[in-house]
């Protein structure tokens, strides 16, 4: 007679109206959406189709006790459209595969897909299929999410050459910064400077224009999006392009909030930043001959700083120049260590 | 010095060295493959792009205590290949998600991707990337299947019409009973007849050519794939397509080492046939004037039953007619019920 409150009680059935009665109706180039075996999707013309997938774990990328519903769906989906971003693609659709606990709530559930769609909704995404499972274990939110580009437009990891400027997006170590703040609380004496680093841990925003105006103005030779921190972006960077890189640590862009925090933590920032995940920040590389490409990606980007950061050397390595010296970015975060 | 043992002492960049490693040389219409943000594809000429995706989780779709490695890979792109099949798609390319714990050994993930890529090499599908994520729970297989059809050419769930045939490709309930089998062991006196209900839970054959063929064709007029059970298959059908059915139980084709293994168990083998899940085989509908179409698709398809189980009525409702009577097919499997 009430409404259910869990998944357990609600069932696999009702979970999947929850989500089908969220859609937004679905445009002419899906010829078959949600609720057949599969989707069938008219393909955008003359373009090349682009995949991509990530799964975000309770306990390992979030924490519920410190992130609302809404914030997981949104991060659910907006690893992959960074992911998208990084490769110059137009987001188009995406699958949802949702693992859920049968003692979840269901307002929890329609909390997750509500942040999910609002993000969607934003970057014309439509949601075309997925599936409900139960585990006994963590959450686990999979999605899938498809983008097109043109011919020769695909940024890649490989293109770096050295002598090319070594640029990011957005400012570094504040999902880091936001996520301390939200796990161990505000140290007294700091304040709201925190309200962005939090922000940005919660609901952090994919780079899809600057992508796509570095693809289709060819104006970057490489891109990653940087998921694992910024120094594990450029060992990435650096290894499939088969080039080193040199980093001036006083040019990456802290955001003063975080730079608070980590200074509060007894740590040194800039150090704190390059180790830090989860920016979902851009970094590419552009070479001195398509400096005026990148000007005009520049003058379309609107309020996004974009920091130039350092420059591609031939050695093979990954290094940041410090007031003291010169040293190894470091890793990154990696799954199992 | 030794080969690492457990997922968290080889780290997620070995682990996906490993899965590298196993993957065939990349087709050319793989612009951008596995090791990027994302992976770029040309699309299939003239055709729709068809997308589903599913996951398996240990303690839900396999326990490891009765079933190999290789068996989880294979079982874990067969279900999606099931879906594709279903649509009538031609399968190309699979994304693949890996939600690990630590304490799982290295050579069970090899036999994993094994089985999964040795499926994927006889249906010609490519896997294009994917992640590693760790998780304090149980094993997740998360797979995104690409497929491709061509306009006009898609099998829904919506096409039954009233006065339709309802046919069934190869044997039901068979995974029931092998997983009955492996779960609670062979009793004495059924011997070796259980063997074939075995390998189809463990390792279930799609039906793609048979999904293919009938859109093709367009010989039926609607087509489900049964991952939960023909009963459960039967009433999604009748509620996409707004009709009825009805089946002749005594029509139902049970395999007689499963139908041995429901005596056994003092269960009905129809009603256990109708209820068991995991059967993978194609339900589908054909209209009487597509009978010759329909014959043409039986002469391809070489040694796999088709067998006619029922017609497609007005009432709106699934029910199956025993020697004693009619009644409702009942509900298959449901998460979290």
């Amino acid at each position: 007679l009430s409404t259910p409150s869990s998944v357990g009680d609600a069932g696999e059935h009702a979970l999947i109206d929850l989500i089908r009665r969220r859609l937004p109706p679905a445009p002419s180039w899906i010829h078959v959406g949600v609720g057949d075996d599969a989707a069938v999707v008219e393909p955008a013309r003359n373009t090349l189709d682009v995949f991509t997938t990530d799964a975000l774990v309770e306990g390992v990328h979030f924490d519920r006790a410190f992130t609302p519903p809404e914030a997981i769906g949104h991060r659910a989906l907006a690893v992959n459209l960074s992911d998208l971003a990084a490769m110059g693609a137009t987001p188009r659709a995406a699958l949802l595969s949702l693992v859920l606990p049968a003692h979840l709530l269901v307002s929890e559930v329609a909390g997750i897909i509500d942040g999910l769609l609002a993000l969607a909704a934003r970057h014309r995404v439509q949601v075309i299929g997925g599936n409900v499972t139960q585990t006994s274990g963590p959450i686990v939110i999979d999605v899938t999410a498809i983008g097109s580009l043109r011919r020769r437009q695909a940024l890649t990891r490989a293109g770096a050459r050295p002598g090319d400027e070594v640029w990011v997006s957005g400012w570094i170590g504040s999902a880091a910064a936001g996520l301390g703040a939200l796990a161990h609380g505000d140290p007294a004496g700091i304040g709201l400077a925190l309200e962005i680093p939090i922000a940005a841990y919660l609901t952090p925003e994919p780079r899809v224009r600057l992508g796509q105006l570095l693809g289709r103005n060819r104006a970057a030779t490489a891109c990653i999006d940087l998921s694992d921190g910024l120094a594990d972006g450029l060992r990435q960077l650096a290894a499939a392009s088969g080039i080193g890189m040199v980093v001036t640590g006083e040019t990456i862009p802290i955001a003063p909030g975080a730079r608070q925090w980590f200074t509060a933590q007894h740590a040194d920032p800039v150090r704190a930043a390059l180790r830090g995940g989860d920016d979902y920040e851009l970094l590419f590389t552009v070479a001195r001959r398509r400096r005026s490409r990148f000007a005009s990606v520049r003058r379309l980007i609107g309020d996004l700083p974009v920091t130039r950061i350092g420059r591609v050397t031939d050695d093979g390595e990954a290094r940041i120049e410090y007031a003291g010296g010169v040293e190894s970015v470091g890793d990154g975060y990696e799954h199992f260590r």
